[in-house]
């Protein structure tokens, strides 16, 4: 499913870049291979997911139209990819996404529902927006095709790692509902063994990490709250955890102030622009090597839709001084 | 020569990305095509044309060690291409250089020597550095062998044009002495003759514009008083102007201030850093179209080592507002 997704996928996706510094493996202590996903169309992984979900559809169900809810970057990812198929798309967003990620879901052709995480119930505004389900709903991430897609990014990392000479390595991913680090999972089960992945996420919203321990399903107590809002589901879903739990080494939780400083390593250091939620596995390889086993780690920059003004505080805050 | 060059630095450079924006187009009225050259090691083309210079030295040549004088991008390549060759190497700097430049030309190895432009006479400085000319000088442009390695970009963006079926484009080079330019241009002469290559200078340093219109070697006023400079030359050189002006089509000349919204539209939409000097080839792209004669432009992003403060800035003044 992983290999038909990105047949499907290939033609119209980035094969991104693996990109790397001697200043980065200096903090860390080990090679740093960054995989920059923040270069992918629409700005994220999540187009790969969202081109696999809506390709597979058939004509009847493109006819009737997809709906999803996403904080930005699934937004993007499935209005672009629902443009390209000539379907119509219903986002349902929150109030506080940033507003990047508002604008261009709207510019890519999206019809785009806001709502307030706070006060209103999502299930309600979908109830409302998509009254006989006529549309077909594209999850975020408990989605096999989603999955599937997201598994492109793993057949990219291991035909990259041959091609740098990389043998055993750590696969950091920064995780939400986990259906990228699934699918990569899933993906190097089958090409490389020496890969495992771990997940990455901020320190107070790691509910995959705990999962990891617990061996069921955890919930964060929130779900806003930090600058990593392309990072902050409740829990890890039906679908993805079983994998992650069978397939992927210890999760690593990360602050915010650490993904800020990676955020701006990766502008000085790399002069790719990553968002902070996609800035927390690069975090984890730069700052938390204690909890490392390889000599290389691959740290996927998974988005880089961030504000100007959230950029501009961290280079504030984290730039070199002169 | 070419040729050679590519094949010595192919293992070595990354083969950078060709990217594109959906919301850049629009603005341009054409499709615009963003050859990311400040992904490339040490964050400009200049590691190509460095590397093509060192690994053509002899073993007694290497023995001597190199010099070059550089604000700082062709540092930084030469920095690194001579460690990588266990050269030594030493670098005449401005000290007004931005800073990042300097620390990481320190950083790759280089013994980096600051002088100041408005009070000291560089060849001075040059001969107290070199008393024998025992140290190898690479010119940061007007050198066969670096004009070559900067070449190996317009192989690139000729096997990128097949791949993404660009037929016809004009080719938008941030130029200061004209070194990546003319590579770019005998590269396309001899692999595409649809493409043709076009300079971008900013409006107060645009000597290769008017070298370009006077058919002769036209000299700046100044050398200094812009954010821009990666580009700001005294004149093209002896070696590129005769190559420019037999190949190139008419200089295009932007604003600083188009230089920064590039800039910021390359953080917005690319996800990719920029630096004022390698932006104005994009500003060109995006607000010169009234100058531009295909429906495909290919515009080289040269380089992405700014500092913060001045990205800060930018992003301040020209990023999309709530």
């Amino acid at each position: 499913m992983i290999k038909d997704a990105y047949e499907r996928i290939a033609p119209h996706a980035r094969r991104t870049p693996l990109l790397t510094s001697p200043f980065l493996d200096e903090i860390a202590k080990r090679r740093v291979w960054v995989k920059a996903e923040c270069l992918q169309h629409t700005g994220s992984f999540k187009f790969r997911g969202a081109w696999a979900a809506i390709s597979a559809l058939n004509y009847e169900e493109r006819r009737r139209g997809v709906i999803t809810f996403s904080s930005g970057n699934h937004a993007q990812g499935i209005a672009l990819a629902a443009m390209r198929h000539s379907v119509s798309s219903t986002i349902i967003m929150p109030k506080d996404s940033p507003r990047i990620k508002i604008e261009n879901t709207r510019a890519l052709g999206a019809e785009v529902v806001l709502y307030d995480r706070a006060t209103e119930d999502r299930s309600i505004i979908e109830e409302k927006v998509n009254p006989k389900k006529s549309r077909i709903l594209i999850k975020p991430y408990d989605d096999h095709q989603v999955i599937a897609g997201q598994g492109s990014v793993g057949i990219e990392v291991a035909e990259q790692s041959i091609e740098n000479n990389i043998l055993n390595a750590e696969v950091l991913v920064c995780s939400g509902g986990g259906g990228l680090a699934s699918g990569i999972a899933l993906t190097l089960e089958k090409l490389n063994s020496n890969m495992q992945v771990r997940t990455a996420e901020p320190n107070e919203f790691d509910d995959i990490k705990r999962s990891l321990i617990s061996g069921k399903i955890e919930q964060n107590t929130k779900t806003s709250g930090s600058l990593c809002d392309a990072v902050l589901t409740l829990s890890p879903g039906e679908i993805t955890f079983p994998i992650l739990y069978r397939l992927c080494g210890k999760g690593i939780s990360v602050s915010e102030e650490d993904a800020l400083r990676a955020m701006v390593l990766a502008f000085e250091r790399l002069r790719i622009v990553i968002e902070p939620g996609g800035a927390v596995a690069l975090a984890a390889a730069l700052f938390h090597g204690d909890e490392l086993n390889q000599d290389d780690v691959i740290a996927v920059a998974t988005g880089g839709n961030v504000d100007a003004e959230v950029f501009n505080n961290a280079l504030a805050q984290y730039g070199s001084k002169s």
